[in-house]
């Protein structure tokens, strides 16, 4: 945690001032070995970032004078479109892309996608908040990505992604496409990562039918946890 | 596992049959759900890759007629310095940076690494071999990378990677670098990639004494997993 998150109804209203109990309590107490007249780097979520002078922190309670004074960094111009990953896999993944900076997740299922991985409790939104709110804190940043799930592929590509890749360029990592993913492309984009088993060539084919450009990664198929920060890495400066 | 990997000891020379137990029999059997006739790509620890026919598939053995016609994917041009991280996020990082294609990891001690963890079984040679041939499967490569381990940053520095330097760029991940990293360098590169708490910046000017360039990856300060992918695909074509 390299900034603590403060939840909006957190804060009272009119006062500098914000008590705060549980993990990040603890997280405080036992990680930064934090005391009283220590500093934090503190965000309000969907607000602004800035310092917190700690008033007390005992068993129970985290009491902060917060200075709000500067505003979080830009979102990369930035939409993932992921297939459903395993569980434990997606739960990292949201943290990371969290972290990443990206301004929205649409998770989304494919043909090699798992059905049974729609069942975990991994996807309710109180848990992908949760999960969002790691990567964020990481970062130092206060602005939650949206996301959003489309377990149909047809009515996705028909209805969903159209109006999305609108004034962006779109790519889809499909292993052995004729050309590389290109470097520091300088403009909003939107990225489809498949599942595991990869995308079938109809389901390749369909999204660049609506303008996406299939691009290489090189001879070695990577996991999507990989794959994610090193398509970041490739397309942004 | 999109590669069955054989140990060079596992093959009976003069013949093209090989049997298999234990992980790699119950992944054909439960994965890939393969039966007798099916074909798998295969590849020889240290040699080639092919394609293998399965003679027999019980709940003991997984017997095989290999046919290896194929070199693995070229290594990339890059070493990783590492300092060790928490070992479960070791484990994972193993892998991945095989199935990366680096040439080499060096695992090094840094001010603010966390000396508990060289107590760890993740680092013992038997448990890095098993994770870096995970990596190899995935990437459908045969050669283990090199992994070492050096644990005073002092003679790390003095003794160890000034001749690893000679004829490469080496760069150094620190946040707030004047320089940002950049793009497809096509030159051989080693990366060193600090703690979670960062480096020093005694040890970036020590690093920089002997030839590293610190750069900066953004104002988001990410976790040790995705920066490694993200710096191969900002570094790699």
């Amino acid at each position: 945690m390299n900034c603590l998150l403060i939840e909006p109804g957190e804060w009272v209203e009119g006062s500098d001032r914000i008590r705060i109990t549980g993990r990040r309590r603890r997280h405080a107490e036992e990680i930064l070995r934090a005391s009283t007249g220590d500093r934090l780097r503190v965000g309000v979520i969907g607000g602004r970032l800035g310092t917190a002078r700690i008033l007390g922190l005992d068993a129970e309670t985290l009491e902060l004078a917060v200075d709000l004074d500067q505003d979080p960094p830009p979102k990369r111009a930035l939409q993932f479109v992921l297939a459903l990953p395993r569980p434990p896999v997606f739960r990292r993944l949201v943290a990371t892309i969290a972290s990443l900076g990206a301004e929205s997740l649409l998770v989304v299922g494919t043909a090699r996608s798992e059905k049974s991985f729609w069942q975990s409790r991994a996807i309710e939104p109180g848990a992908v908040r949760e999960r969002l709110l790691l990567g964020l804190e990481q970062a130092s940043d206060t602005i939650l990505p949206s996301v959003e799930f489309h377990r149909v592929f047809e009515s996705l590509v028909e209805q969903v992604l159209p109006p999305r890749l609108e004034g962006r360029r779109g790519f889809v990592a499909h292993p052995g496409a004729p050309k590389p993913c290109p470097h520091a492309v300088d403009q909003p984009v939107t990225v489809f990562v498949g599942p595991e088993g990869g995308l079938l060539d109809d389901e390749v084919e369909r999204l660049e039918s609506i303008g996406f450009e299939s691009v290489d990664l090189g001879p070695r198929v990577l996991r999507v946890e990989p794959v994610i920060p090193l398509i970041v890495g490739r397309l942004f400066r």
